[in-house]
């Protein structure tokens, strides 16, 4: 007897070689093993196409596919978590579980998002729909609002013999266990839990600047350019999947990347860094994938993001990165992807690579900074929401009712030019030509408003969209600051009331030292980047309208020079 | 006991000067004899001020104050037209009424619009409230849709001596006595029933141009500009109305002349001429009389009207429109008052006026091109009435939806660059200023779009207002014509049937062909003015449109060069 399954959900194919199915009907199925979230099988009537693994229960089996499915990745890709993979203590709160305890449920959190390693091709595709991206075949990519679930801390446990800061275990932990400061790793390094080897090429420069600490600027600053995303096919055609091509400046080899690979590189890098404010991905799209302007749109969203990857000092040298821009070969991309993803310097860890400057940092300056910074962002976010959908509605307008407009008023143009046609008059027929000419610019000038925001308001939105990212971001990177400067209060309390060593409280101030210094020195970043976006995108959309409104003037220009020789 | 008079309708004062009212309530009067539809009178309080005649009733009096006014209008000004002041006959149906009859009622819906001749001041007023206007109080001034009852046939009877056609009784007369060919004179006319004395000075001919009859140029062509509309004022300021000053070109002499005054004036040419096409005055409007934008809305009106006029090789000649122009001694305006009042040489006599080309028409070619001209003006209508309804509704969006859109993107991006204001880095600043320029730049784009249809849309609806008038008078020109043209054929019949000797037909046809040259010379000067003035019309759209993205296009770089130096 063939392997059967049993349809469990309604699905109806939207696509060439899918096999539409209703529930409770049986399929032969080709193998039990799913690709990428389908499993091929035929129906009763022999008709074969795939379905989503999701949608079947493979019978004679005691749980759904997508049960089976999340095992078999366990089985596969979980080999080099398996140091982790004790059962957890029974009878103790959450918050009182051991860091080891939250850290595997953390990477097991984590594993959605990075898949089975032992691929390259297959099970980096995104064929699935969006209804499966959000997670019902294989629950593996979380939305991007899940972003803060990458937080991971990566405890080393004793193994580490570099850097290892010493426990100060009498400053209490955190009762909220979910807390950034806590997920972040933020405190566990205040608290001197961290530890992980570093070597020279690991370290992260602060240095003094004119407005506070800065990052150290990549000695070699380059750039990548995102162009020609094809379509390309797997499964004989029947699935297809989009690749872009990039091109790093300073390899000037071509590497081809699909949206997933990005999804992917984005999961490491806000888990590996906690205070820095990693770009958003351009978001997902509900529909269309294939269609020209959402494939335009999402390259160009790519584009904005990798030119915030490239501008940061810390994000564009990082290995995790240099790796995504640079591998061509398959074998080395599997081993840089599992090298990642069994990186140690994440989270708690990511502060030991930190150098800050010589000089410690005035604690209360930088709390006044700090607050000062909350309320910019605070008040930016709402101006660039307040913006984005102003912008929005005039793009919505431009394209809606103002082109209508336009064209209203060049179409009773033309039907008054075609009334005068019948005027049995030929020493008119100069006018006549000249209204209908009139006309059909008003037409087209409906037509220039039509096409203008893809030109002028789109780019303002991107621009807004990746910055409402960064001030999303922000207030995470600002609570694992306060998260550690309020350890040092405690610190400082414990040690007049004897509860601690002054050494230990000094131990707790220099890492909330180094804290500080890597937010300070991000927000002095960002505000680099805001000053040089918005100045370029202000003066790309000025000059866009300039030349908007010079195109409608020519066009009304060569409209009245038809009435000359009337 | 002083007079006194019972209020009829609530009545709430709107200017200074005159006394608010409630129904049942008794007034104290100064006189019975209304000025100007006004009464002055005094509440039981003491309150002093002026009331619509119309609200109040007369104590001691059998009729309301409006019944006792209209006889005094009769009383003082019907004095010239006393000989037609005989009772009706009684006992026949209207449409066999002599034609006696019907002038008188035709004189006396006449007198509506001519009130009295003794004043030059006083009667003249329309301080008189729009409500007024309709004729609630007096009742005097008609809607410019009563139009068509200013074409009346002034009977002669046998006084004239100098020219008189021959009657031609056995052509019946229309059955329908209230068709435009019967009140225009145009029957009368062709039947032969017109005489009248006609001067050298008085004939209009029509010539042979290349395009068939047309009316022969005026060899002192003029025209006349309408300046400083003033506000003037009577009764001890409690009253005001707004007076024109007109510079014809021909006499460089000013006149001053109010609206009442153009309207009397086109009462006299629509009834003088059955033909032409006069065009209507600007619309009264219902609210704001005395607000700036209405008294210069109705001074463009105005001036399109005069252009019209000027241009006109007919009116712009005829005795009562440069009496209109020219006069400015109060008692000479009088007698030429009268004397327009008293032309013999209107409707019917006016064909007597007529020079025709020496050679007759072709009345089949005549038809085809009636018929061509009918066709046009409804295609012509349509379109006119489309592009208005458009044109207005483009107007509308750009002082609303436009203005509004562009003034929310100025307020975001002002909203923006004081968001980045609080970003404490001195660096930025010029940015700040920059983004903030621009937002005033949107928000001056904004007014500009509000301010943008005064200058070009809403001369293209006075255009097409004026327009209009002129295709809603060619239904009844076109509708003489064709009333000749039966009665030809009717003859022609008659001839053939032996009922009418062909002297009589002759006759006929002959009046018929100075029906049709004086309608063909009408519609060759209409499509004349209408390439003249949609040409200009169009060139000054354009030009106006052109030099409003100009100035957008100025502001939007004048903002862009505020980034230069940031």
């Amino acid at each position: 007897m063939a392997l059967q399954a049993r349809v469990i959900y309604d699905f109806n194919s939207e696509n060439p070689g899918e096999l539409s199915v209703k529930e409770s009907e049986i399929l032969s199925l080709v193998s039990d093993q799913d690709i990428d979230g389908w499993l091929e099988g035929s129906n009763s009537r022999g008709d074969r196409g795939l379905v989503p693994a999701s949608y079947v229960e493979i019978l004679g089996s005691n749980s759904t596919c997508a049960e089976s499915r999340y095992s078999n990745v366990l089985a596969v890709g979980f080999d080099h978590l398996q140091n982790f993979s004790q059962p957890p203590p029974v009878g103790l709160p959450a918050y009182a579980a051991p860091l080891q305890q939250q850290q595997q449920q953390q990477n097991n959190n984590k594993q959605h998002s990075q898949g089975s390693d032992d691929d390259w091709d297959d099970d980096w595709d995104d064929s699935s729909t969006v209804a499966d991206e959000a997670g019902t075949v294989g629950g593996r990519y979380l939305d991007s609002e899940g972003a803060s679930t990458y937080r991971v801390t990566t405890y080393a446990g004793q193994r580490g013999n570099a850097i290892q800061t010493k426990s100060s275990a009498t400053v209490g932990r955190n009762l909220n266990r979910f807390s950034t400061f806590v997920k972040s790793g933020g405190e566990a390094f205040v608290l001197g839990e961290a530890s992980g080897f570093v070597k020279d090429g690991d370290k992260i420069c602060v240095v003094m600047g004119p407005h506070g600490p800065e990052w150290q600027e990549n000695p070699y600053p380059f750039s990548c350019t995102i162009d020609d995303p094809t379509r390309q096919t797997k499964f004989k055609g029947m699935k297809s999947y989009i690749s872009y091509k990039l091109t790093p400046t300073h390899t000037q080899n071509q590497v081809s990347r699909r949206y997933k690979h990005f999804d992917w590189l984005y999961g490491r890098l806000a888990e590996k860094f906690p205070v820095i404010s990693v770009p958003h991905l351009p978001e997902k799209q509900a529909t269309g994938r294939f269609e020209e302007d959402f494939i335009s749109k999402r390259r160009k969203g790519l584009i904005w993001w990798m030119n915030h990857m490239t501008s940061h000092p810390v994000l564009s040298k990082c290995d995790v990165f240099q790796h995504f821009l640079t591998c061509t070969d398959e074998k080395a991309w599997k081993q840089g992807k599992r090298k990642a993803e069994k990186d140690e310097l994440v989270g708690a860890n990511f502060f030991l690579t930190i150098s800050p400057p010589p000089a410690p940092l005035d604690f209360q300056e930088v709390e006044s900074k700090i607050d000062g910074f909350k309320t910019f962002t605070k008040r930016m976010d709402d101006s660039a929401m307040q913006l984005n959908a102003t912008v929005s509605e005039f793009a919505r307008k431009q394209m809606g009712g103002f082109r209508k407009e336009y064209q209203k008023v060049g179409m009773s143009f033309k039907a008054l030019s075609q009334a005068f046609e019948m005027d049995q008059q030929t020493y008119s027929s100069g006018l006549n030509l000249a209204i209908s000419f009139t006309g059909d610019a008003y037409e087209a000038i409906g037509e220039y408003f039509y096409e203008q925001p893809g030109k002028d308001l789109d780019p303002v939105m991107d621009l807004l969209a990746l910055y409402q990212g960064h001030l999303a971001n922000f207030p995470d990177v600002i609570h694992v600051q306060k998260g550690a400067l309020t350890k040092v209060k405690e610190s400082q309390k414990h040690v007049e009331e004897g509860k601690m060593d002054r050494a230990q409280a000094d131990g707790i101030n220099d890492r909330c030292n180094i804290i500080s210094c890597a937010t300070l020195a991000e927000i002095q970043h960002f505000h680099h980047i805001r000053v040089r976006d918005f100045k370029a995108q202000m003066q790309h959309y000025l000059q866009q309208q300039i030349a908007f409104f010079h195109k409608i003037t020519g066009k009304l220009e060569e409209a009245l020079q038809k009435y000359d020789n009337v």
